[in-house]
């Protein structure tokens, strides 16, 4: 099989970003599928047009989409996108919309189709903290998902696709020393256990990771 | 205009259920609006029978749906829900489906249509910690956030709909003292205000509200 | 009895401080007991000067200090104060001490001779989430436990005293609506709570209220 | 220079310790100074004979003492250890005192000497997070910092002690993915950073580092 991975530039004023940094330290077979990386500009729309042209010319089965979660002290495996553009801080071309939908005729979600479950207990099961995270938030990040997922429902229905969030590295960290933050060779062993599980698993697992709220 | 405004039961061991407390101590009158207040039962599918018998008998023209959300902070006005059940604990009727649709024909998700920044806002204005939520969760709030939607987009187009999740009463906080809570006056307060905001206000103002992730 | 019981003018930029609007609204009499209430400045040295001239004009029996702790969700219970002011952000006299002892002669800390156990379980009682704290900071909340300590060794040793930490109120917590907050009605109840039981209780009840680290 | 460090061993439910893990993983040789490893047990006062038993045979110019705090997302570097035991959980004899003095003819309070503003910006130079903390708790690890600097202060006055905490392993917190956590490589590297400081900085660095509350 072939995986699609990609990281993001920085952003928000950070000087390197965790998903950019693991991503480009993948290696390039995990057994035997191949693993391309790539990285998207920190920009809405240009993101997913950067993203479509990599699928065009990789013809992935699988895309794991990466970004950073600062402040979180886990891997997220995430479960939906939503259809919303909500942007607290600018992008990287200055762009903040408020409240647009990413595809004005699209639904107003889509679930990853990624074996989700079965990537947070094999992370687990590795030593990592990892969990399902049921947002993906209204920036950049959330917009990566829901487009990619938009990408495989109109053109690519044989790709499975998802996005994963990962914590600050430590050096991200030092700034605010209460942040959590997570190694990065950890964050690369999380990205081939899920990048290898998403090969290997068809369907799901049924595990129980709801949240309350 | 006629408000329907629901509470939930107690669920998850607690005694009380701070949804419940606020919303029984509305007034039935605001302004010249009719405020008709009824509490659900914390049971997938039959929260949203109950729901739709509320609706039927009360022809509202808001709804607003209230549910409890320990560990967070201040008043958060959902923004979506999203069709899919997976119960970390049982409901009071002892369910707990993993990864179950809430309707199988139904979309992925459902925004709500309250206006949500101008609540935000003005729940804010007042004093009173207020954020806009990009999750309801996946137990029995997100599953009535989501049912309440499916119910206005099938059989109640006119009606405008959503939900608000509330901090634990102080009284639920004391045994954990580093859980945040807030006091059921305020709980009030900002119901009162969600509601007459509901009812003012033609669509939403635009106001960034967004999460990075 | 005579309670004296002091709250702080705002500092950091705060345009008001719990601690002071809750102790302004304490009654003047608490069962058969007189409360006098002050505001002491949020300076170094010139806090516990001020400090020292309320003693010697009230002649309290009991004297509690309150002070701010942004971040906290429930009332915190002062354990100890420790013998150093390092001062993360300027006093409201603009200086800024780095790792100075507060008194350069007395003991490194200073236990509170109030019923910290006592207190911590009447304010619980009375559903309101409170903890005993091992810290009271490097500020000039520390500055006063400590000083008030070491003037009630040195001069007035027949004097209960303590320090008593409230959170945020909502109208403050509303900038970052994740952070704790508590209702003013209950912070004066809490402080009332506090005074009561500190004339009641000899010594102090036996409870763990320890912290691993 | 000789520098003795000491781990603990397991407790609180935990099958690892990730002080233990660290200690013993450090190297013999730091440039030319000497690393003496031992692990004490999570027992009051036990631990402190077993400590200063390796003091006598040791002989060390630096002790650091190195115990696990589960919940902090960097290394904590301990400003003072109160003269108090006031235990949570029972210790691994099943003690569990409540409120009892470590040494009754004690002062409330010794400040650790090693120099932990310097420690602090040299673990953070490095890229890992850390900070100045100014609560040890009240169990055991408190109880090693207080006895360890009573010990120096009565019998080896020449010496440089203190504590350091660090926080869980990742394979700790894949219990509760929201817990933060710490490489292994990255504890190690900050113990090796603390012990160094320690050797090469007489008295410490003038830099805030100080808490509001």
């Amino acid at each position: 099989m072939t995986i699609l991975i990609t990281g993001f530039e920085p952003f928000g004023g950070e000087s390197l970003n965790p998903a950019h940094e693991a991503v480009n330290r993948l290696k390039d077979k995990l057994e035997y599928h191949d693993v391309v990386k790539r990285t998207l500009p920190v920009v809405f729309h240009v993101a997913l047009e950067a993203l479509d042209a990599h699928i065009k010319s990789v013809s992935p089965d699988i895309i794991i989409c990466v970004g950073q979660a600062g402040g979180r002290a886990g891997i997220s495996i995430e479960r939906v996108g939503i259809n919303i553009d909500d942007a607290r801080i600018p992008d990287n071309q200055n762009q903040a919309p408020v409240d647009q939908p990413i595809n004005p005729n699209g639904p107003a979600a889509y679930f990853s189709n990624l074996p989700i479950k079965a990537i947070t207990a094999a992370i687990t099961e590795a030593g990592i903290p990892a969990s399902v995270s049921n947002t993906a938030g209204t920036y950049v990040c959330n917009h990566v998902l829901y487009g990619l997922m938009d990408l495989i429902h109109q053109k690519y229905p044989h790709v499975k696709g998802g996005f994963i969030h990962v914590p600050f590295l430590p050096s991200q960290a030092v700034k605010s020393p209460n942040a959590p933050s997570m190694h990065l060779d950890d964050i690369i062993k999380a990205l081939e256990i899920a990048a290898l599980t998403s090969c290997e698993i068809d369907g799901d697992i049924v595990e129980s990771a709801g949240t309350i709220c």
